[in-house]
């Protein structure tokens, strides 16, 4: 029967048989930011997120530790806390972990960072919005308001995969007031394998839809988007490193695809293995109490090598850290968040 | 800020600017089977399941017609109202349809008739369990009784993907009184193509997991479950089609993989380009106000051929039909759903 | 006729470094054929084709066995006796053999059956030609009056790969009296599931390019052939096994792909696993000195899955025969023949 | 030295049906090299590479035009004289143009620079071995000396794919005095597309088997090379364009994959589009009769980047080119020879 109580609480938490249903719970939140307000790409200030709440959080007023979860390109924070048939969402993973005593309870929030160029890199760029702004000087006191957190940083976390662990990683090296904990699974690292691979298709793919905006509208029309995204990630990444005012400067020429040297180094600045040599950036590190890395031993976008050459950086620079390297490639790796979520929530959980 | 009302009703339904938020909602039902109590995969007889409710719902008591919707093959309705960044969800469709005058206002439910090898094919079997009889005699009274349905033949009807479209034809011919309308979009059929391309993988795996019981410990465990899933679908397939009590029989041997005229000929007699032979069968069709098949021109699964060999029969029959052949595959063609909920909305909604 | 220079000066056998010079040698002879003289297809009746002669040959007036190496679709001899950087020919890795002491010195004749359609199965058929007759009574006659054979049956083989395999398995169930030794290296067998799996995508092909006179013409003009060889294949098999006067009957109608079941049968006639069940071709494998089967264990077509179902009837018939499963698929695999190579010369060489 | 009769009876030339029969010839020459002697990898010094002789050699005295062909990575010349079932081989497009009368007959000559590596860049490295030397001291002379070549500069050419085609524009680049004309069909060009992109999979397969040696040790005996070429070519690369003494000196770090600046540098001082910036070479380029390049509009190593690049330099150099970009990538190209050819017989022959 159709009860009033699943009516009102069960945003997708009510799992059939091949998942097991939540213990905690997952509530959404609604931001009418004020940051966003008229942003360059006309995405929407108003926006909805989930966050997951542990187990008996109705029934006492506990205040918990949190984690903020940031997607990876292409991805927002509902998805993280979408149904799968066979795999456990990230509200699915953290639920088991508490329950099964691996760690302490803990929220963890989902926000979303996301634009219509497929992500943001959780910075500010005049050509997407103030996103870095936005997520620590809006999320995090709504969710400091309106759920019950430790406001603590020692009891405030982030982490993330891909473009997520990008975030998780430079957002915990500009505000170490913030966070005390962070983990990058197969962050984006090392953008000279990472990006340039794919400049050769956006160069074709600009130059069939004369140019950006031409591609975007493509783009949105697209019943297939998938062979469009490495072109999208490399018009949103320049978007992120290397904005001309509110438009992405790309860093090829058209139609030729030749380098151009100034942009190219405007990336590179972005890239945490060149930010870490940065002491003030070192030093926040350095404050963290969890510092974790992993990534798939044969991931398509070289994220593992770029992980070895980021901790080399660590080592020397004395950063204590922990790193994974798995068997398993850049895709359908969801299952690991299981590892960060676990220690995390140990780390922040701890006095 | 975090409203009360948002808390209450908005289970996946508040979509950022990627997509619009729906103007009607979705809602979750739970349903405690009494068929499925027992049943022989261990599968929960609890389940829920999202219907989506047309604008205006709360505000009135109009009664709407009701399309019940059936997933694919490793699918369940929670899956079909889940989110997706670039994705119109079934319920966006059909609530941008509703909303742009398209089609009349109507409820469309999204029942889990799933199982632990991935799916019912939406019929009674010992080896899976009675799902046929789980859809017409438990979930059609619940949702007659607890949404405001017109809860007549001529308001109802049935679509659905794939294993779905095979589910929407197969009750459709079996249950002239329930259904009025129904579509298949590149729904199984003419197996020979469809099921026996993937017979020699099945062998391979079934050898290699030393039959049924290994295979699905395997699959169970397994991180990456792609490359298993033809194995898991000749399972199915075979507990829907030729179960030997509570087991299915496999249509060849093993480890051979020679076919077994006997038991595959168990499997042809379930294939609608067959069963539309009979004559009951063949009437209930012709029956219908709307028959609605489709598929895509180079789907993997010949299932064009299938639908084309199909509609042959059903203009020998006299049975009218809609049918279309759009550029595609089988996979990522969600959007075609637009196509059959305007048609069956506007079939439904007329006197 | 083979010239006197031709047999002293052989072709393609200097080889770099990548790969040994030959001992022995390769001439090739050419048959100006009264058999193919006005074959269906336009293909010429004179042909040039490869043979391998043992080291020493030149220097002695031994006479040696004779083993018929034919080629699988799309190759002919001239393709075996071919230059590889990386791979040894089928000439070089007899040669090998032969040096190495692992087994006698024989010849090696490559004879062309090739067909504009991708080969001829070595058949005879009103649609391709009378290549099973050209095969027994012209090319092995000028083989034997050229080459130093010895012309016995004993002392004569046959072997091949693919469609190479099935003329080698069926050459030798319909000419006893010829041949003491075959092998089929991942051979045609067991239609269903090497052969049926790729109507659907001939039947697109057909409609695509109306009919096989029209597909033909594409094929003729196309710059990349890859993707159009199944269909390539599906109407070779069609002129092979079920032919309607010079023209191939399809086993299935267009535009639908629907099966037609008495071409399909005649397809079936056609298949080991069938034929053999007819006494006087079970005779004939029986009296065999070697019958040597393989197949890689992951075949695309499931080859080794109807080797699996061949040898299930050899041993009901009391025939013996020598299988070998490896690790592999259907293509790469000419590292193979120097199993069958070695295991035949053996055969034949011994009295 | 070139026998009597080697240049008489000719080898690979007879062709069935599916392709004509050569009106020229071909012919084997063997080089037993002194520069070769004693090369680094042991590769060996005697070597045998196939000329092609256009119709009516043999019949007169005429001196030809000569072209050298220079293979790509991981061919030879004999590779390029080889029979294939649908594709002309590189003689018979020459042997068309000439018979068609769509050019003037000319001496292609197919040498062989190959290594164990898979190439030589057609360059002198302590790495691999004086190729550049070989080709332009030994090779020559001995073509001019046996063969009616008319041995001037301005009856000259040399062209070339992918390796081939980078072999050809250096070529042409160092010794202006020996070629009049060049062509390089998807050359290598822009090496920051071209190569870079491999280096992940290099650094993967190099930690996989311990280094250099043990690389190449598996590559030697590995069945399935496929896989393992993007690593050779990596490893060719370097002991082509960074030899540390007899050793290639890869231009990043092991286990980490970090690009070395200093050895990256030093492959970039060797790519075209850098070297035409140097006046001799500029000059070199500029006093041909004929350039000439093209590319695959989706070239999988962005070469047609790569050739847009280079041509942009040419224009600012005033430097004269053709350039064609066709539709198609970078594998399956060899049908563009006949483009080539033919305008090279024409800048050769005519005065």
């Amino acid at each position: 029967m159709l009860g009033e109580d699943e009516v009102r609480h069960e945003t997708c938490t009510v799992k059939p048989m091949y998942n097991r249903s939540l213990n905690g719970s997952v509530v959404n939140l609604t931001l009418d930011s004020a940051l966003l307000k008229g942003n360059p790409l006309g995405d929407p200030h108003a926006r909805t997120f989930p966050a997951y709440l542990p187990p008996g959080y109705d029934e006492s007023d506990t205040r918990y530790p949190v984690i903020y979860s940031l997607a990876g390109f292409t991805g927002t924070g509902l998805n993280m806390a979408g149904f799968s048939v066979w795999e456990e969402s990230l509200p699915e993973q953290m639920d088991d972990l508490i329950v099964s005593g691996s760690c302490p309870p803990v929220i963890v929030v989902m926000p979303d960072c996301f634009t219509r160029l497929g992500g943001s890199q959780y910075l500010n760029s005049p050509a997407t919005g103030p996103y870095e702004d936005y997520l620590t000087d809006e999320v995090i006191p709504l969710v400091d308001g309106e759920l019950r957190t430790i406001p603590e940083r020692e009891r405030r976390g982030l982490l993330g995969k891909s473009s997520g662990g990008y975030g998780a990683l430079t957002l915990a090296m500009k505000h170490p007031g913030l966070f005390a904990a962070a983990a990058s699974h197969s962050g984006d690292l090392y953008f000279e394998y990472s990006y340039l691979r794919d400049f050769p298709k956006a160069v074709d793919a600009l130059n069939q839809y004369d140019g950006v905006e031409g591609f975007l509208k493509e783009f949105a029309g697209a019943i297939k988007k998938g062979p469009l995204i490495p072109t999208l990630n490399i018009i949103a990444m320049a978007a992120a490193y290397s904005p001309d005012g509110s438009e992405p400067c790309l860093p090829f020429t058209t139609p030729d695809g030749e380098l151009i040297a100034e942009v190219w180094e405007r990336w590179l600045a972005h890239d945490p293995v060149r930010m870490v040599e940065q002491e003030p950036y070192a030093r926040a590190l350095r404050s963290l109490n969890l510092l974790y890395l992993d990534a798939g031993d044969r991931d398509e976008y070289a994220l593992h090598l770029g992980a070895r050459i980021f901790i080399e950086r660590l080592k020397a620079l004395n950063i204590p850290y922990h790193y994974e390297e798995f068997s398993d490639g850049h895709f359908g790796i969801n299952y690991r968040y299981k590892v960060s979520l676990a220690m995390m929530a140990k780390a922040l959980g701890k006095y």
